[in-house]
C-alpha cells in the first residue's frame, strides 16, 4: 500500500462542504470522505505552520522535538517519518512544502555534510524530496525570507513569466491600472492573479505529484504539502469571483471577549493582522479569495482521484487529507493562526483506507479527540510496523478506521511558542515564558500561558463559539483544576528515553545478574554456583600486605 | 584556569570529617573545603550512576536528556561539557568511569564512524578520552556487564597480576583459605585486597591523573572520575583494617517507615540488597571498608593537592570534588541509592576557585539548594563563556563562590527511572510508569511516583532523618499541593528548544517584515514604501483571463 499524505495550508475545518460549509462546495474531498473516515474532531500540536508540521513529521509534540516556531531548526538526529517508514521498506517522499529549517549548526557539529544522503535527510526533514518547495518567496528590504532555492520559480521562469520573482509578481499579484496589484494587498484579493490558472501553485504542485506518482517505485509514502490557501490570498480566474460578499458568513465574535480580555489574548486582538480582519472590507475581500483558493485544490484534488482511478491505483493508496492549522478570518476579533480557538486550532482530517479492514467505517464520521501527531503513528502502523512509542508520541488511528473503538486519550494538548512575536515584545514576556498551553478535554479548553498570566477556560458544550472565558470569575475552579491535572501529567510524560523501547527495557530486567553484578551477596549462598562461579577459585599470587608482612 | 572535576563514585554526603562525620578524618577534602566552599545543600538528578552522570555532563535533568537509566544510551547530538567547553577554547578530558553507554543506533543513523575524532567524542559522552574505564569488571555466565576494554586491567596484567580479570582477581578479592575471596561477598569486606596499595584503583587513577596534568596543554577540563567507594566493598591494606565495628553508626531507621508503607518504596525495601543491608553484620563488615575506602580517596587527593602545589598550579586550578549519588548502607532499611532519601540523593560538593574573586568565601559553607546540573554551568561561566541556557538547565555557582546572593531557584527536582528493575516486574509497573520524581523546597521533600501511587512527604525541619510519611494522612495536603504545583511548573520547563538561544530569539523578533512577510495590509500604505517595494511596479506580462477575454 502507498500513502497519499495530503496537506493544504491554513485550510480550515469547516470549509468544506462535508464539514457543512453553506456556500463551498468541496466535492472531491467529500468523494474521499465518502470512501474514508472524516476525523472532526482533530487539534494540531501547535497551530503555527513550521512547529505544526515538525509535530507531524516527528509525530512528536512541540516540546518533545523543540522545534516551536518557524525557524526554530529541528534538531540533527530527531527521527522523523522517514526514519520510521524506510526502516520497514516503504519510501518517503516530499513534493511541496515543509517549512523545516535544517539545524546546520548541529549537522556542522557532528560533521554531517549537507550533501551527502544522510545530511540531506536530515535538512529536508527525513524527506526524500522529489521536490520541495515552502511556498513564501517573500522579499524585501532585507532579501528573501526564504532564502532556499525556489523550484516553482524556476518553474514560472521556465514557462515565460520573467522577473526575478515571478511567484510575487504573477502567481500573487494581479493588476489594477497597469500596475502590479500584489496580493500581499488585501485590497487587492478580488483580482484575478495575473497567471496562466494552470501554471498557479496548486496545479504546479498536482501534477508534480502526478509526475511522482506515475514513475516512483512503492511502496511509498508521499507527503504532498500544497501551500494554499494560505495567503497571500489572491486566485487566478476563474476562482477569483466565484464567491463575493453574500457568501461571507458574519464573523464569530461578541463584544464580550474584548471585556477584561487575557493579556496575551488581547496583545493578540491589537496585532496588525488582528487589525486588519476586524475592518469587514477586509472580511469581505479575503474570504470569497480564500474559498476559491480552497475551491482550485478540491478541483485539482479531483485531478488526483481521477488519476488514480485511471491507473488503477486507488485501492492500493491510503488518502489523507489534512492541514497544519487553520484561520482565524476575523473569528473573535483576529486574522492568522496561533491562538487555541477551535477555527485556528482544529483541523480537518479525513482518512480513505483502502483495505477491506476498513470496510464498515466507509463514509463515517469520528469524533474522538485525535492529535496532528497521531498520523505518523498510522503510518508507521499502516506500512506494517509496530508504532515506537518511546520516540512517536501519537496514537495510531487504524483501530477507528477498522471501526473499534479503542481506549483513548482524554485530552488534547496544543502549545504556541511566541517568543519570537510582537506581542511577547509588547507584554515584556521573556522568550522562556512566551509559551501558551492548550489542554482540552472534548468539552471544555483551558489555555495556561507561562509568564504569570491567568489561564482561559471556554465550555464548548454551552458556548460553542468560545465566546466566554469562564477563568474570569472562580465559579469553574474544579475544571480549571482538572485541565492543569491534565497538563500536569502530560509535562511528567516520558518524551526522550528516545534509546530504549518499552520492550529494550523489558528485556533488559534481570540481565546483569548474570553479568556478574551481584551487589547484595553475604556468603554467596543466596545465588546459584553458576552465577558466582567467575570469582571464586584458588588464589594464584599473594600480594596483600597482610600476607606479605612477617 | 583549569578545572579540575573530580568525581567519586557512591560517595555520601556525610563520610567526611568537613561534613562531621565523628570518626573518618578526611583532611585532604577539608583541605579543599578550607580553600573553597562547601555546599551543603547538593542534589543529585538522579540518583544512579549514569543516568546522574548524564545530568552532571550535559548540564540536563535525565527527563531532558533521556539517558534515565544505566545502559540507557545518550543520544547521539545530545550536547555535553566538551561541546560547551571546547567552543571556549578549554579542552575537555576523561581520567576515569562516565558510565556512559553510546547511542550506538544513531551514531550509524547519522553516519558515525566510531573511530573518527567526531564519533569518538560522541560515544565518550564528548570527552577526549585520557583514559576510560568505568570501573565495573564484573562477569558471569553471560560475560562481562561492560564489554568496552579496560586500561585497568591491562595495567594490573602488565603489573604480573595474572588471569582474564584480575579487577576482580586482585584489585577486588581478598583470600581466605588460600580461596579468592571476593569482594562481591560482604562476608569478604574485612579482609585486605589481595593488591599492592599503590596498584588498586584509586592510586592508579590518581597516577594517571598527575601524568595528565604534566603532559597536557592548558586550559583544560579534567574529569577524573573514580570508581571508589562504589562497590565491591573491599579495600587493601592498610585502609581494611583502619576503622571496625566501634566506627560504625546505627542505622538511620524507623519502625514507622515499615507501616503501610508506600508501595514502591516498600518494593525497594525487599529487595535483595535493601534485606542484606538490614542485617547488622553486613553493615558491621562493609561500612568499615567503605570507610578505608574513603580514606584511601582522601590520601589519594592529597597526592593531587601536593602535585599541584609543587607545580605552582593551584592558583589557577579550579578544584571540585563531588559525588555522582550516596549509599543507603541501610539507613531507611536500604541498600544501595535509587530513592529520594538524604543518604542516597544528596552528595558531598566542595569547590576551590583559585581567583581572588572567590577570596571572600574561602573556606566557607552555602546552604543554597544546588542541583548538580549547576556544575555544567558553573565551568562554561568558568572558562569564560555564557551558559547557554536553552540547553544547559543548571545554573553556575560562581555567584556563590563570590560571595553574592543570587536570585535562587525554589526547588530541586530528581528523578529515578525503574523500569529495568525487578522492582517494577514486583510491582507490575509498565516501563513508562516505572518512574519516580523528587521535588524538594529546602525543607519538604515530596516523591511523586507515576502509576497510580499516592506520593510520599517529609518534612526536613521536624524530622530530619525522613522517618514520617506526611502524605499518608491529609493534614499536610497544602504542602502536597504546593510541591505538585512546583513539579508541574518543572514539567512545562522549555528543555528542548535547544537550538535557538533567548537571544537569538530576540534577533529574530520583527525580522520577517522586513523580509516581505506582510500579510496585514489592506493598501500598502500602513507601512513604509521601502517594505513593499518589491511588491509594486508596471505590469510586464498579462496572463490574467480577466485580460485575455475579448
Amino acid at each position: 500500500m502507498n500513502i497519499l499524505f495530503i496537506m493544504y495550508d491554513q485550510l480550515r475545518f469547516d470549509y468544506l462542504s462535508c464539514a457543512g460549509h453553506p456556500h463551498l462546495q468541496t466535492p472531491n474531498f467529500d468523494r474521499v470522505a465518502a470512501m474514508g473516515v472524516r476525523f472532526t474532531n482533530t487539534y494540531v500540536q501547535s497551530p503555527i505552520c513550521g512547529a505544526s508540521r515538525m509535530c507531524f513529521y516527528t509525530g512528536r509534540y512541540a516540546s518533545s522535538h523543540g522545534a516551536q516556531w518557524n525557524g526554530f531548526p529541528l534538531r540533527v538526529g530527531e527521527q522523523t517519518l522517514g526514519d520510521h517508514l524506510r526502516k520497514l521498506g516503504m519510501g518517503c517522499w516530499l513534493i511541496g512544502k515543509t517549512h523545516m529549517k535544517a539545524d546546520a549548526e548541529g549537522m556542522a557539529r557532528l560533521g554531517l555534510a549537507p550533501d551527502s544522503e544522510i545530511g540531506a535527510r536530515q535538512a529536508e526533514c527525513g524527506f526524500d524530496a522529489w521536490i520541495r518547495d515552502d511556498g513564501l518567496w517573500a522579499y524585501g528590504p532585507d532579501g528573501y525570507y526564504d532564502e532556499k532555492r525556489s523550484p516553482y520559480n524556476e518553474y514560472l521562469k521556465q514557462k515565460g513569466y520573467d522577473g526575478e520573482n515571478p511567484w510575487a509578481d504573477y502567481a500573487n499579484a494581479g493588476i489594477t491600472d497597469d500596475q502590479i496589484a500584489s496580493g500581499w494587498m488585501f485590497r487587492n484579493a478580488d483580482q484575478p492573479a495575473n497567471i496562466r490558472e494552470e501554471d498557479s501553485e496548486t496545479p504546479w504542485l498536482t501534477s508534480e505529484t502526478i509526475a511522482f506518482m506515475d514513475q516512483t517505485k512503492a511502496p511509498w509514502c508521499a507527503h504532498v504539502s500544497f501551500i494554499k490557501p494560505h495567503w497571500p490570498y489572491i486566485v487566478p480566474a476563474p476562482y477569483h469571483n466565484m464567491f463575493g460578499k453574500n457568501h461571507v458568513p458574519a464573523a464569530t465574535r461578541h463584544p464580550a471577549e474584548r471585556e477584561d480580555a487575557h493579556p496575551v489574548y488581547g496583545a493578540y486582538m491589537e496585532n496588525k493582522i488582528a487589525v486588519a480582519f476586524q475592518r469587514e472590507e477586509v472580511r469581505e475581500k479575503v474570504i470569497p479569495a480564500y474559498m476559491g483558493l480552497i475551491k482550485q485544490c478540491d478541483d485539482q484534488l479531483g485531478r488526483l482521484l481521477d488519476h488514480l482511478e485511471a491507473t488503477d491505483a486507488l485501492k492500493d493508496t491510503m488518502i489523507v487529507l489534512t492541514s497544519d492549522h487553520g484561520d482565524y478570518l476575523g473569528d473573535h476579533w483576529l486574522g492568522e493562526k496561533d491562538l487555541f480557538h477551535e477555527p485556528s486550532v482544529k483541523i480537518p482530517l479525513i482518512i480513505y483506507d483502502p483495505r477491506s479492514t476498513a470496510d464498515s467505517t466507509c463514509g463515517t464520521t469520528c469524533d474522538a479527540l485525535v492529535e496532528s501527531i497521531d498520523l505518523a503513528a498510522t503510518f508507521v502502523e499502516a506500512a506494517g510496523g509496530t508504532v515506537p512509542d518511546h520516540i512517536i508520541e501519537g496514537r495510531s488511528l487504524l483501530p477507528w478506521l477498522q471501526g473499534h473503538t479503542p481506549d483513548w486519550r482524554q485530552y488534547a494538548i496544543s502549545e504556541y511558542d511566541y517568543s519570537a512575536t510582537p506581542q511577547a515584545a509588547k507584554l515584556g514576556v521573556a522568550p522562556r515564558d512566551a509559551r501558551l498551553f492548550m489542554v482540552f478535554d472534548g468539552r471544555f479548553k483551558l489555555m495556561h500561558a507561562e509568564g504569570g498570566f491567568r489561564p482561559m477556560l471556554f465550555d464548548l458544550q454551552t458556548d460553542p463559539d468560545e465566546f466566554h472565558d469562564l477563568a474570569k470569575g472562580d465559579a469553574h475552579q474544579d475544571k480549571v483544576d482538572r485541565l492543569y491535572d491534565y497538563l500536569a501529567q502530560w509535562g511528567r510524560r516520558m518524551s526522550q528515553r528516545v534509546t530504549r523501547s518499552d520492550q529494550d527495557i523489558l528485556n533488559m530486567r534481570g540481565k546483569s545478574i548474570r553479568r556478574g553484578i551481584l551487589p547484595f551477596l553475604y556468603d554467596g549462598t543466596e545465588v546459584d554456583d553458576e552465577l558466582t562461579e567467575k570469582y571464586r577459585g584458588p588464589v594464584r599470587q599473594r600480594f596483600s600486605a597482610e600476607d606479605e608482612a612477617p
